[in-house]
């Protein structure tokens, strides 16, 4: 998506060697406009793939998965982190660790939104080693739900994450996929690879 | 906003004597439909207060406070949670005491996205007792900013929240006024008191 690559070049900070902060319109400040541009993209790539639900991981997932339900006219489950998770029968759950944080959190959600009737698709604000789409999965699978794809709005290519997507077979979208960091610069993938 | 009383009636759940859950279409699953009614009703009401920023608090505001954001065509900027805080001074902190889980929060706004020049709306899916809003609000007044109105999702009117903001003189728009609950059930403020 041309107008998420220029914002992110504009806007985003380049910090180390694999963090990139895009915490003006993305992930702390929001621009909502370019949030329904998202989801509007997309809405485009999945709209015949038979959706019924959104699924994202609180918080930062949740403005870009609400605008895309919007486009998509279904309901929106954001999957709630704890530190630690009380195991109940009304809960699915799963273990996501923050390589970033190098910390384990447990996400959940309410059995009573996620059933084997729901064909998924997952949005997220960020790809890196893949553990939160991983653990959203573990949690579809437990409900008998159907994963129909995955929408990204940022990709780290480099990492780990897409290369386990692209070998379990499952549909992915994502709307800015970065190559590389080199001297503090984004470098993108080329849309023809 | 009477679709959002017959949504409460229909989908809403009362435990005990203070507690009403909407985690079918509020804060966790969420209906991204009622959403954007919601953030119309929002912008209907202070379109003419000269608002070029919304406020929120992370995770339950954000979907509301996104929605009117784009109704408005201004940034959103949700404020962080964290148990504990390193103070900066890149950052405008506070303290948030949630009297349901009987902890304190700090919340925390990046000083780049929030200055003098703003007058803000602050959007959240709960008045109770007006921690939240009263956190935010010290967050403005650090930063020199204009408070010009509050959009609150549903109100428990009675708990003090609604009085201090009252008091305090800030104009408040409540898209539910929530007067008690009665054996299990919601009783709605009448819309002419």
């Amino acid at each position: 998506m041309k107008e998420l690559e220029e914002r992110i070049r504009k806007d985003g900070r380049v910090l180390g060697k694999d963090v990139l902060k895009v915490d003006s319109f993305l992930n702390h400040q929001v621009d909502p406009m370019l949030m329904e541009r998202m989801g509007e993209e997309f809405y485009n790539h999945f709209k015949d793939a038979g959706i019924n639900k959104i699924l994202t991981v609180e918080s930062s997932g949740i403005a870009p998965a609400v605008m895309t339900g919007l486009k998509f006219q279904v309901p929106v489950v954001f999957a709630r982190k704890h530190k630690s998770v009380t195991l109940t029968d009304d809960l699915y759950t799963s273990e996501v660790y923050s390589f970033t944080k190098k910390t384990s959190n447990h996400i959940s959600i309410d059995k009573r939104f996620l059933s084997k009737d729901d064909t998924v698709l997952i949005i997220d604000d960020f790809l890196a080693n893949g553990q939160a789409v991983n653990g959203l999965d573990t949690i579809i699978e437990d409900a008998g739900a159907t994963l129909a794809g995955i929408g990204i709005v940022i990709e780290k290519s480099f990492q780990k994450g897409r290369q386990l997507i692209d070998k379990s077979g499952t549909p992915i979208y994502s709307l800015a996929r970065i190559k590389a960091f080199e001297n503090g610069q984004v470098v993108f993938q080329d849309e023809e690879e």
